[in-house]
C-alpha cells in the first residue's frame, strides 16, 4: 500500500502551541505575496521559447546536485540517474533512473531535498501517495503527462507560482539571446506583472584559473571591441558589458570567489599584475590577488552605474578529481572552506565602505563567520548587507542558525530577505515557502519569549518577504 | 496613538509551559540580589561629583556604540547622533539626534540593544508608552527633566540599583583622582554597603602599537618615578601602579589584546626584546611578542599581589579607517577575530597553570573556542575560569550559546557569573536582569527534561548571581 | 536527609508535551536493543581473567579522566583521588578519595558525568539515594560490596549489559593474549551471543614523535619477523599484524593523529621520507607528513582485506606538560584543536575516494567543521561515512548539534550510530541509552513539526540503534 502524501499546514512550525499559534498568524500574512527570485540559476530559454519540459529524470535528477550528490554518496553511479559527462550525455533510461531515485527515499529523510520534493510532488502536481519503489512507476507517468500539457509549460508554471520577478545569472560573454527574445515576445502581457531579468557574474573572465579563461576573454574581446589584454580596454569591456545586461534588466552583479580577499592596488600595480596573470605560468599567488583586486574594481563601477554587487566565497569546486575528469563542472562536488572576511574585506572596505549609494551583499558557506564576522560587520558599514543561508545552509536548520546568529547584532533590516538560488525551477514555490515558514517561526519564538512585539513581527516578516529583497535588490 | 510599552514578567522565559514555570521559580530567587560588577567601563568622576547627567541623547545615543553602528549601517551620519569627532564634539541639536533615534527604532528589533532600551524606559524611567516619531518630544523632554532630579544624580540611582560593587577600569596612568574624591567623600554611608572600585588595565603602555605608547610611558616614569624604558624599572613601574590601584580596591587587572597569545622568554631575551620594542620602527612581530611576554609578566605579579587577570583578546580595533581618522578610538568600528587559545596559553599555563593562588578568567569573541578549546581548557587547568559571553555576545542567544556550549565540559563552576561590561550606566539593572533570566531559563531546561533536580537549580542560579563572581573577583 | 536518587523515565526528552509523547514512542522502540560497542577502551582481560572489580575508587575515579580533570580543575590534586603517576600508583586512601569525589558532586552538574553516574549508581547497582558527603561512605562500603559478588563480575555484567559486541582497542605490538584467552575460554556460551573483538590502532609505530616510537619498531619487528626500518617490511609487517588482528574479530583500524592530514607520495618519495623519519633528529614536517602517508597506506591495505578505517584527529595531546612529566599520557589534559579536512584529507580521497568497497570513518573534535566541511564531504564520497559527535561532545548538547548540523546535508544514512569509545565499562548502558534517547528526541521533534513521518523515524531510529554501526562497522 503506497503511504498517503502530506504536506502538513503547520510544517516547520514549532510544536510548542503558542509559539505555533503566533507562527500561522506571521505566515499568514506573507503566504500569498508574490515571489522575488533575485538570485538564481534557471534557463531563461526556458521562458524564451516556452517548449514543455521533457519527463521526471530529465526535470529533477539530472541537474540536481543536491539529488545526485547524495545517492552518490550511497554507491549509486551518477550516470545511472540521468547525468551526463564529459563523453556525453547519459544513456540511462530514464524511467529506471526514476525508480532508482524512488527506492533511495529513506537516503533524503530530514534533508530540505525531501522537504523541497514532497512541496513540488503534492502542490504543483497533485500526488497524494508517497513517492516509492511501489510508485515510482505511477509518478514517472503521471509526471510525463503533466509535463505535456500547457498548463505545465514554463510560462504558465511561471504565472501560477507568482513569480514577480525572476533573476537568471549568465556569464560575461553570454549573448543574452533568450533574455532578448523573452524582451521581444510581449510576455508577459494582460494583469500579470512578472518578470525575468539577468545578473552579470563575470568569474570566466576575473578567474585567471578558471579553465576557459583564455577563451572567454578572446570572445569578451569580440562582443565588445574593446583590448581586453589592455588593462583600460579590459576594464572598458566590464563596463559595456554590464551596460547590456542592464538593458536586460539585470540590478545586481554576483562573484563565486574561492576567498572573500579584496585588494586596493595603485594604478601601475594592477596593469602590471593584469600582465602577469595573461601569462601561462599566471601563479596561484597572482591569480588570488587579480580576482581581490577585481572585487574593487567591480565595486567601483557599482558607484557608476548603480548594480548592486554579491560575492559569493568559499567553495573549493570540483573537489572531486575523479567526477571532475568524467563530468565537469558543477557536479555536486564542491565543498564548503574555512571563510574570512574581516581582513580580506578590509581593502575593499578603505576604499568605499562608507559610500550611502552601494550595496555590497555579502554571502558564506562558512557559519562560523555569521555572529563572529558578518552580522558585526554588517551592522556597522553602510555598505554591507548580509545574503541569506545559502547552498548547505539553504534548509531549515541553516536559515534558523542564520537568524539566531545574526539577528542580535545586525537587526533584520542589514538582511536581504530570501534567494533560492537554484536551477530547479518546479522547486522555487518550495523553498520560498520553507524560508516565509522558517521567518515565521523565529519571529514566532522571539514574540512567545516577549522579545518582539506581534505588530512588529507583522512588519518584520512582511519586511523580509518582499520589501527587503526589493530594496536591496533595487527591483 | 502610542502603542504601549510593556516589559512582560515572563520576558525571555520559554513559552513551554513547565519550563516557563521553573524560569519563573528560579527567577525568583535571585531577582532581588544585589548587583555585583566586577568589570565595566562606567566613569568614576559619575559617583565622585555626583553631578546630574545631562540630555537623552548625551546619556543614551553618544556613548553608546551598540547604538551609533547600527544607525549608521543604515546611513545614518555619526555627528547627527551627538557622537563628537577628533574635531570636537557634535554640532547636533540634542533633539534632534534624539528624533533621528526614535524614528529608527525597528533596527534594534531582535537585538538586545532594543531589550536594554525598554527596560530603562520603563522600569528606570517609568514610561508607559513606546519610543517612536510620534513619541520622541515626549521622550527627550521627560528624560530631561527625570535627568535634573536629585533621584536621577548618580549616587541615588547607584543605591536605587542595589549595587554592591561596580568596577571601573582604568588605564595605567590615571591618576585615580576620582576614585579618591569617593573614598574621601564617605559615599556610600548608612545602611547601603556599595562600593565604586578601579581595575588596572595597562594596555597603553604594555602595546607597543598604541599610538600613545610612548607618551604613556612618559606619564608612566613620572607616576612611578621608576625609569620605565629599563626592562627592571618597566617592571617595577607595573607593581608601584599595580599596589596603587589595589589602594582603590582594585582585586583585577584587564588585557586587551588582539590575540591570546602568551610566551615565556629567559630574563635575557626579554630585555632585548624591550629594547626592541621601545625603537619607533618595532615590527609588528616583536609587538605581538612582547605583549604575549607581557601576559605572562602580569600573571606572575598576580601571583604575588592576588589580582585576579582577565584576557579579553580578539578585536580588530577601529577597523574603519575613514571613522577612524574622524572619530577616533572606539567607535563601534571593531571587528571580532578568530581567536585560537590552546597553542597560545601554553607558554603561560606551563609557568603557571597549575598554581592554586592564580585566577585568569578567558573571554572571547570567537563562540567558536566555547566548547573546542575554552571549556576544555577552564575545565582542567587550575587557574583558568570562563568570562561571560562578551560584547557582540552579550544577548539572549549569545548567553544561551555559551551556557549550551560550555557546560557539558566546563561546568557551571568553571565560570564566574555576569559581566555587564558597559559605560551605560542606566542599563546596568537591565543587563543583569537578562543575564539572570537566561541563567533561568537554560536551568528550567535542563531541569523540565531530567538532567538536573530542581534543588540543584536553586543553588547554581544564586552561585551563577552572587557566589561565583565573589569568589573569582576576590569581592 | 540524603535526597532521593531518580532516573527519570522521561530523561532528556523535551518538555514540549508532543514531542516528549512522540520522544517515548520511539524510545521504547529501541531501549531494549542489544549493544553494538564497535569502538572502545575496555580492557579485554576484564572478559579474560574475570576476575572481580576492586572498589568504588579504583573502578570509578582512578580511571575516568572526565572525572579527574574536573576535580583537578578545582583545585584537588589527581594523586588524592587515586590517580597513579610515572612515581607509582597512587598511595591515597581508596574511601578518602571517594569522599573528595562526593562532596565535589555539584562541580558536575550540567555534564554528562554526572549523567551517566547516576544511571551506574540507580539502574546497575540499585542505589536510590544520591550520591553526596553524607553518603559516601554508604556507597562506598555498597559497591565494594557488589564488586565482590558474582554478579558484578566482568562476564555477568557484559550479559546483564546485551553487549553483542564490544570492540576493545589495541596498540600493533599487543600480543592479543588476553583475546587469545577469551576465545579459547569458550565464553559467552548458551543463549547469550555477544563478541569481544580488538580494533588496529597502528599510532605508535607510525607517529615518529611518539616517545617509544623506536621501541615500538622493535617490537614490531620482532612480533612479525619483518625488517620493520625498510619500507617494504614495514609495510609486511602492518599487514601481518592486521592479519593477526582479523583472527581476533577485528573489523576495524583506528587512527588517532593530530590533524587530518593524508598525503600520496610515489614510492621513491615514500621510501626516502621513511629513512629520515627513523632518525632521530626527524623534523616535524616529516613527522607531519609521514603520518598523513600512512593514512592513505592503511586505506590502501583496508581495500584488501576491507578493515574499516576510523580517523580521530584533533587532540593536542598532553598539552599540560607538569601533569604530563608526573603523570604520564592521557591523564585528561589533551585539548581540541581547530581542525580541517577539505585540503587533508584530498590526497587520500583523490586516490580511493570513489571506491564502493572501503569505509572511512571520520570523528572530529572541532563541531565547526560539521556543516561546513564533514557533512558535504559525507554527503558525496562513497567511502565516507560520519562517526558520532565524540569525547568532549559524547553529550546530549553536542549529539544535539551533530544532528542538527549533519542532517540536513549528509542525512542519517551517512552516519553510523553511536561508539561510547570508554574505558568505563559500567557506563556503557548509560551511553547508549543517552545516545538513544537524544536521536529519539532529534526525530521527535522533526516529527512533530512535521518534517518526517512517525514511521519513517520509527526506521531511522532502529537504523541508528543497530542497522547502521552493523553496517558501517561490518558487525
Amino acid at each position: 500500500m503506497a503511504k498517503p502524501l502530506l504536506v502538513h499546514e503547520d510544517r516547520l512550525f514549532s510544536s510548542d502551541p503558542s509559539q505555533r499559534g503566533i507562527a500561522r498568524e506571521l505566515y499568514a500574512l506573507v503566504k500569498d505575496y508574490p515571489i522575488l527570485s533575485p538570485h538564481g540559476h534557471t534557463d531563461p530559454q526556458w521562458f524564451a521559447d516556452n517548449n514543455n519540459f521533457g519527463n521526471a529524470t530529465e526535470l529533477f535528477l539530472a541537474p540536481d546536485h543536491y539529488i545526485y550528490r547524495m545517492l552518490y554518496s550511497q554507491g549509486v553511479a551518477m550516470e545511472d540517474v540521468g547525468v551526463g559527462g564529459r563523453a556525453g550525455p547519459s544513456s540511462a533510461d530514464p524511467r529506471a533512473a526514476w525508480r532508482i531515485f524512488a527506492a533511495n527515499q529513506h537516503l533524503f529523510r530530514g534533508t530540505p531535498t525531501a522537504m523541497w520534493m514532497s512541496y513540488v510532488f503534492n502542490k504543483i502536481m497533485g500526488f497524494e501517495v508517497q513517492l516509492g519503489e511501489d510508485t515510482a512507476d505511477l509518478y514517472f507517468d503521471r509526471i510525463g503527462e503533466l509535463l505535456a500539457s500547457d498548463a505545465y509549460k514554463p510560462r504558465a508554471l511561471f504565472e501560477r507560482f507568482n513569480i514577480e520577478l525572476l533573476a537568471t545569472t549568465e556569464g560575461p560573454t553570454d549573448t543574452l539571446e533568450h533574455h532578448a527574445k523573452i524582451r521581444a515576445s510581449g510576455w508577459p502581457n494582460g494583469t500579470f506583472k512578472g518578470r525575468v531579468v539577468t545578473a552579470y557574474r563575470p568569474d570566466p573572465v576575473i578567474d585567471p584559473e578558471h579553465e576557459d579563461f583564455h577563451a572567454k576573454l578572446d570572445l569578451f574581446a569580440d562582443l565588445t571591441g574593446e583590448d581586453v589584454r589592455d588593462w583600460s580596454g579590459y576594464l572598458a569591456a566590464h563596463r559595456k558589458r554590464r551596460d547590456v545586461f542592464m538593458t536586460m534588466g539585470a540590478t545586481s552583479t554576483d562573484h563565486g570567489h574561492p576567498t572573500a580577499r579584496t585588494a586596493n592596488l595603485s594604478r601601475a600595480e594592477a596593469e602590471s599584475l593584469f600582465k602577469r596573470v595573461l601569462r601561462a605560468d599566471v601563479t596561484p599567488e597572482d591569480a588570488e590577488l587579480f580576482r581581490a583586486q577585481m572585487l574593487t574594481e567591480m565595486a567601483r563601477m557599482s558607484l557608476d552605474d548603480g548594480l548592486t554587487m554579491q560575492i559569493h566565497p568559499g567553495a573549493w569546486r570540483n573537489h572531486n578529481k575523479a567526477v571532475f575528469d568524467a563530468f565537469g563542472r558543477d557536479k555536486g562536488c564542491d565543498i564548503p572552506m574555512q571563510t574570512g572576511y574581516v581582513e580580506e574585506l578590509k581593502p575593499l572596505l578603505d576604499a568605499f565602505g562608507n559610500e550611502k549609494n552601494l550595496t555590497v551583499i555579502l554571502f558564506t558557506l562558512d557559519e562560523t563567520a555569521y555572529a563572529r564576522e558578518l552580522a558585526p560587520l554588517a551592522g556597522h558599514y553602510p555598505i554591507l548587507k548580509l545574503g541569506p543561508s545559502w547552498w548547505f545552509h539553504d534548509s531549515p536548520e541553516g536559515m534558523t542558525r542564520f537568524r539566531e546568529q545574526v539577528t542580535e547584532t545586525a537587526g533584520f533590516y542589514n538582511t536581504v530577505g530570501f534567494n533560492d538560488d537554484t536551477r530547479a525551477f518546479l522547486s522555487i514555490p518550495a523553498r520560498h515557502d520553507v524560508a516565509r515558514r522558517i521567518d515565521a517561526n523565529f519571529l514566532a519564538r522571539l514574540v512567545a519569549e516577549h522579545r518582539l512585539e506581534l505588530d512588529e513581527a507583522a512588519e518584520v516578516i512582511k519586511d523580509l518577504t518582499y520589501n527587503l529583497p526589493k530594496a536591496a535588490y533595487k527591483l
